[in-house]
């Protein structure tokens, strides 16, 4: 069977169909691991024992409140518009006084004088601009450019039916309905809703805090001493930026050597002060991968998951600690940011009371050629999405290694190939999770 | 001819075969204005008067970069890696000395001494971990999991080819070469590359300062007193918001009064601490419509387009002041985010020295439904888009007025009709600018 690359619908579709066929045999080469955690695996395994709750709420004020998610319902506490309003500037009248007024054959109105229409054998008219309400009396408004002003009438060049150019009250939202539900990510127009409503004040969720932390002799910091064969540290910048992409608050842990001591001491203070510890480097299982170790020195239950299917991003371990997620990436970039959009994002959508993990926004394109893929394991694989015409054609960014982030510079966003193929075809269609924009090129006119 | 109504193609298209047509027999209903200017010629005359320069650079720490926009090109320092390295951990080797290893035939190496490998007849391997330099003499990395360590020994077990499991010197960026351009929008992976080399702040540009006004006698202001005939003000949060998502700084001017001289102070604050001004409300060409006059009484040019082909937002003007530009907007709210999506993301691209102006996401999607437009104007229609299986539906958000928040809160994208269409079939094939996430409908299985 052969299953489009689309995340969508393949996880189960994938463990329905396929899993049978794909386990242990092709999951030979492991890198050390004994075995391999497929990716919705791992990630049930890690939130099962989680048992994650959202932060904490915090009343701000709507100015504050663009991107934050909302913590509670809000809901409606009166009508909008609380009146039927005028939608134009124009001449408040009755409907039915109107009827068979045209451009050729205009109606005369005189002008009410008082806050109100007479009844309807008067045929009464009252000025009336965008917003106000509409007076006692009448039910609709005529637009300014359909009338004449005379001396002492107006002339009616339209009929208007019940209502025309008129706001209902609550025709928006009625009083009571929901605004919006807690869990909705704020755009601009529901602070606008809100704000109409009444409000300038709204509860969200505090933004998740997480300790990222940095860990290998081979790194240095930028504006420090380096040696000879040491490289300059910027996973901790590259994670704090994936956090603030989502809205939380990076908390910096710093640069730690590979020594168990010092890993667990770092990680033990990004328990007290934050929500959730991200931590890269000495994941893999060599000599000085100390970060399992680390991890398992502080407590119960530590590493949960490590070793996961998917490439690159393979030494990924999943952890809980003082009941706190620990995330464990590996120390090449690529592989960092691939566990990060596989377990980073999902826990930070819930941290936050999204209703679902939050994800990037998708494209479908085809395969501007073939590539060949890891069988058994996820492949996340960078693309450059380019729209010809009217096609989107996902271009593979060539990369030898996970360490070369100038093939996440290059490419505007990534496919993830399921466990369960070899590669993709040329012109096969795909889902592209866009983390930039799609290239356009212009066709020649 | 039909055209899809797809923004990306259209306005060419448009210019050159359908204006004719078009033009003045469709422009009759205009509310008052005397013309109808096309978005595109609005924008054009209104770009060409101001001549905008882009804000001025700031030096910041990489840690605060993210999402801000890249002031001067960024060339790589070094190379990047600086130096032939691990991309595993295991043992480096020379290629040649592997030739013919297998599994079943294992070669045997013996541990070099020294920092570097003794010439190929001796064949010396030596313990590398991830991302330390290959020693002298090495050519190659075989992984740990290939190898088998006796207790003077090594028996290797697989062929290597020459820089297998290395990361070569300048493999991902080379001296010299550029890693950003001015004008990149700064993700976390550019983040991290600078960082890798070498740097820890960075030079973006400052981000624009844009005043908001808004203005109107039927406005008040939430947390005050309000009479009967007064609705709340939710402009200024929705303006400020929408500034707020192109990552620039919304200033407060206020709500005004009706009235002239009010509203030309509030203008006249903002030209002075805000690279531009924009206002809501009094722009139609009613008796309560002061905006253009108070804008015109400020100085010269004043405004310059007043009135614009494109459903809602037609009373739209746009001016200049001071050099700066002054973007007055409806009071309607979907007529100001309307407004704001055709000249304000362009205006802030600019301000931000992007290069061109910051779009959307878009996906194509097909109409659930037939919709009619008016024609001889661009048409911004609300929809939600829904995916079903593979495909994306596009469902018209129905709306009476253009007055109605909760049509913006339930829609997740935008399409633009353009100006030769009366409407779209049901199933048409649509681009849809999103600002919410595709709705996903769950397959039964």
């Amino acid at each position: 069977m052969k299953i489009a690359a689309d995340q969508s619908t393949v996880d189960t579709l994938f463990i329905l169909e396929c899993l049978p066929l794909v386990c242990e045999q092709f999951l030979s080469k492991l890198k050390g691991f004994q075995k391999l955690t497929f990716t919705y695996e791992a990630l049930k395994t890690w939130f099962d024992a989680l048992q994650l709750q959202r932060c904490r709420d915090q009343t701000i004020l709507l100015t504050d409140a663009y991107n934050r998610v909302l913590a509670e319902d809000v809901v409606a506490g009166e009508d909008l518009p609380r009146f039927d309003k005028s939608a134009v500037d124009g001449y408040a009248v009755r409907a039915e006084d109107t009827i068979g007024a045209s451009q050729t054959k205009p109606l005369l109105f005189r002008f009410a004088e008082g806050a109100e229409l007479a009844d309807t054998a008067h045929r009464e008219a009252k000025q009336i601009w965008t917003g106000q309400p509409l007076p006692k009396g009448a039910n609709a408004v005529v637009m300014l450019e359909n009338t004449k002003k005379l001396d002492s009438k107006l002339e009616v060049w339209i009929q208007a039916a019940p209502y025309d150019n008129v706001s209902r009250k609550g025709e928006d939202i009625k009083k009571g309905e929901t605004a919006a539900l807690a869990g909705t990510r704020l755009k601009p127009y529901h602070l606008a809703l809100f704000e109409a409503l009444g409000n300038n004040e709204v509860k969200v969720v505090e933004k998740p805090k997480i300790a990222v932390l940095s860990t290998g002799n081979e790194l240095a910091e930028v504006g420090k001493e380096r040696d000879e064969k040491q490289i300059w540290e910027s996973n901790r910048v590259l994670i704090a930026g994936m956090c603030c992409e989502l809205d939380a608050d990076p908390l910096d842990l710093g640069l730690a050597k590979d020594n168990v001591d010092e890993i667990a001491e770092a990680i033990q203070l990004g328990l007290k002060i934050a929500d959730a510890v991200i931590t890269t480097g000495g994941t893999s299982v060599g000599g000085l991968d100390l970060l399992p170790e680390a991890v398992n020195k502080i407590g119960k239950p530590g590493i949960i998951v490590h070793g996961i299917a998917i490439r690159p991003a393979m030494p990924t371990a999943l952890a809980m600690l003082e009941g706190k997620p620990v995330m464990v990436l590996s120390g090449n970039p690529v592989a960092a940011i691939t566990g990060f959009e596989i377990f980073g994002r999902p826990l930070i959508s819930k941290l936050l009371g999204l209703k679902k993990t939050e994800e990037r926004s998708k494209v479908k394109a085809k395969m501007a050629r073939k590539i060949t893929t890891a069988l058994g394991r996820k492949n996340f694989v960078r693309v450059r999405v380019i729209q010809k015409n009217d096609e989107f054609q996902a271009e593979p960014v060539s990369a030898k290694g996970s360490g070369t982030l100038t093939t996440m510079t290059k490419a505007n966003g990534y496919i993830i190939v399921p466990e369960n193929r070899e590669g993709l075809a040329e012109g096969e269609a795909v889902t592209v999770h866009m983390f930039g924009e799609v290239e356009t090129v212009k066709p020649n006119v």
